[in-house]
Formats: C-alpha cells, sequence, structure tokens
C-alpha cells in the first residue's frame, strides 16, 4: 500500500496565527483514493529544516505532499529548499513564465522581478497547474509541492496531482455513535479487534451537552467485514 | 527563549476524519507566554512510533506537548509508550487512583478494569488534573501528556501547565491588510525585512471575494520596533 507524508511549512501555523487545513484536506482524499498518510509535520520558514524533512521523508515514504513557501515574497524560501535537497539548481521553467505572462498581461499587471521568481523551479522538475493564480507547483521525484492558499492547493491536488498518482486499493469504512462512555465498553472492543484483525477499530469519546458517548469507526479493506463487525457492534451495544 | 514541539498522536487525524484543532491551540497559548513552537508533528497510535518522536524531541526541546491517546480503549497506546520511552515502568499512581474512585463513584459508575488503566502511570511522573473527566494527563521530565479531546486538553493546557512552566519574553505582533497583491509588494517588503532583521515579517496572500491582497505580519520582542514598522508600512503601502 501506498504511504505518504505531509509537510506543511509556514511560521504562521506554528504560531497559532492560522489553523491549518491543508493537511486534512489531503488526508481526507488520501483516504479516499487508498493512500495511507503516515505523518504530517509543520515546519518554520526556514530553508535548512525544510531541506533536512525533505531529504527524510521522501526516502521514506511513496508520496510527500509538501504545502506553503512558493510566492513571490522573502519568505517563501520552499522551492529554493527543495532544490537544493535535491542537488539541483533553479532553472527558468519556459513553461512557467508562460504560463504567468500570460496571466498577467490579460490582467495589465507587470510580471516584476519577485512575481519572476516563481517561474524558477528546480531543474527536471515536472508542473503542477494552478488556475487561479498562475504561479504553478511542482513535482521532483516523489514530492509534490503545492501553494500554501487553501483554494489553490486544493486546485492542485485534486485537478493535478489525483490523476497522475496510483490509486491503493480502497478502505472501506463505517462508523457508529454509541451512548455509553468509553470505559463501559473498552474490554468488549479490546475482544472484538482481537478476533478481526484485518479491520481497524478506532474509538472516539465525546461530550455533546449531557451526553457522554462514543464513536466507533471501523475501516478495512474488506466491505464485507466492515459491514459485519458494523452490525456486530450495533446488537452489541444499541 | 524557551523552544517547543508538539506531538499529536490519533489515526482520526492522519485520515482525514477530524481536523485536528490542539494544535493550533496549544500553539496560540505558547505563543502568548513567549515559547516558541519549532514544530508539530501528528503521527499514528503506534506504540514504536510514538516512542521515536519522543525521544528525539525532548531532546531537541524545552517542552514537548503530546496530545491524544491516554483513554481506556485498546486504541490507547500512548502512555505505555512513553513509559518505554524514558524506560520507566507503568505503576499504579495512587493519587489518579483516588481521582478516578471518587469521580465514578459520585456517579454511581464502575470503575473497571479498562478505566483503571488510566492510574497506571510511568513511575516517577506528575500528574497533570482533568476536572472534567478525572483522568489524569501525566509530565515526566520536560514531556507534557494531555488528554485529545479538546475541551479536557485546554483545561488541562491552561489550568496545570502553563502555571507550571516558565514563561518568555513576550513576541509583540500587530498585523496589516495591504489591498494589493502579494507580488506588488514583495520587493519592498524584502528590503524593509533586511533593514529590520531584529523583527520578522510574515506575508499571508489572500482573496476574499473579488479582493485580492496581502496580510503583512510583524512579530518581535520590541515593541516599540513592531509599532514603527506597522507605521512604516501603513504609509508605504495605503
Amino acid at each position: 500500500m501506498s504511504e505518504a507524508a505531509i509537510i506543511v511549512i509556514g511560521n504562521e501555523i506554528l504560531s497559532g496565527r492560522t489553523l491549518d487545513r491543508n493537511s486534512n484536506f489531503i488526508a481526507k482524499r488520501c483516504f479516499e483514493i487508498g493512500i495511507k498518510v503516515s505523518t504530517i509535520i509543520v515546519i518554520a520558514d526556514i530553508k535548512k529544516e525544510i531541506q533536512k524533512a525533505v531529504i527524510k521523508l521522501a526516502k521514506l515514504y511513496d508520496h510527500v505532499f509538501i504545502t506553503g513557501g512558493i510566492g513571490p515574497t522573502h519568505d517563501d524560501v520552499t522551492t529554493e529548499a527543495i532544490a537544493s535537497a535535491f542537488k539541483r539548481k533553479l532553472i527558468l521553467n519556459k513553461k512557467a513564465k508562460e504560463l504567468l505572462e500570460k496571466y498577467y498581461d490579460k490582467r495589465n499587471i507587470e510580471l516584476n522581478e519577485s512575481r519572476m521568481k516563481m517561474a524558477y523551479l528546480p531543474s527536471n522538475s515536472k508542473l503542477i497547474y494552478n488556475p487561479i493564480s498562475a504561479a504553478p507547483g511542482f513535482k521532483i521525484k516523489n514530492v509534490w509541492v503545492m501553494a500554501g492558499v487553501p483554494s489553490i492547493m486544493q486546485e492542485m491536488f485534486t485537478s493535478f496531482i489525483e490523476p497522475q498518482i496510483k490509486k491503493g486499493k480502497k478502505i472501506y469504512t463505517r462508523n457508529i455513535d454509541i451512548f455509553e462512555p468509553e470505559g463501559d465498553i473498552a474490554k468488549k472492543l479490546e475482544l472484538l479487534q482481537k478476533k478481526f484483525s484485518k479491520a481497524e477499530l478506532g474509538s472516539y469519546p465525546f461530550i455533546r451537552g449531557e451526553t457522554v458517548g462514543t464513536n466507533i469507526v471501523i475501516k478495512s479493506r474488506q466491505k464485507v467485514l466492515v459491514n459485519k463487525i458494523y452490525f456486530k457492534i450495533k446488537l452489541m451495544f444499541q
């Protein structure tokens, strides 16, 4: 099964200014297409940190998805960091330049030096298109680099990345609310997990006003097994 | 300056089922009290993974804040993982047992074997109290372990952790919306960053309906400097 890591880059996440929703979006999509996200890390806009993380995770996982830090300002250091991680030079990508020219020309905006920076990509990388603001992301080896703005990132992921990656076998999932506290059902749940080792049972306590309960999530590659456990749990607790 | 790492534990985050808000809460609070969060990682409910992450991050940072996986069910493996990371045994903590007994007695709920599991903590760890469901978190060396349920985690952090940790020097911050796209102001912003190296300038593009703009965040330990740059930017762009 394909395994993936997500790297979210940005000081704004680490200072709490911004709630990261990008990793949740990617994680959900990966789950849908049968790719297992094994870790998510958030790091600062610091070249060395990014470099270190990319080198390590690109070796460990089939895919590394990166968001943030590919814009035109001084704090956008992701592209440079990734180029140096793979010992590649930043070179002017003609297709990227063309896209930017067309985009800014149409809007009567100057394609100045800062914006041109976005057309310099690691050598031998492939563009990830961005219909919203034209600035492209890129792919290098098993690393996919996307913008940090959620609308742009989502477009890049669903329109350009998903069609290009090999989907895994779908993981089926059902979940069920039990209106008993976790501690009351723990033993039975554990036995169930031991009995059905081809499924994964997750248990998530909730408090909704006065109501205390547990949401049980059943996951498996075998649809029949998910349904079987689902009805077993229904019988046991409801 | 104190530096911290946050470890979020849970399959539900990695599958996209749950949007992690805990790390954002901790990051915000840390920023407020002058502690720098340098990294956030999300990992699965797998003992070995947790162990590895804790050993590594506890060495690198002043504080490690952990959320998730300390409940009574089979997928709660955090406590065990951390005990083995520090080569400690899990022993019955009398105070934890007492708190659980009192809590369940009052509610006429059985303190069964699954629930008693929560009273077994690594030897020589200190309790982090939890007024909501009584099950305690714990501190071992520089590692603070909290529940994953947001309301409980927040209570543990603000009521019991914050009063115990040494606050850093406050970081002052102001932000300002510029109604120009990032690419137009990048050069000027870069010069400003170079001129004022004791401050950190972050630049975050936004799209709000038809409006394109940039939110600039100014951060520094020097309040006067933050204000100075704020008014400089106001004059330059507004």
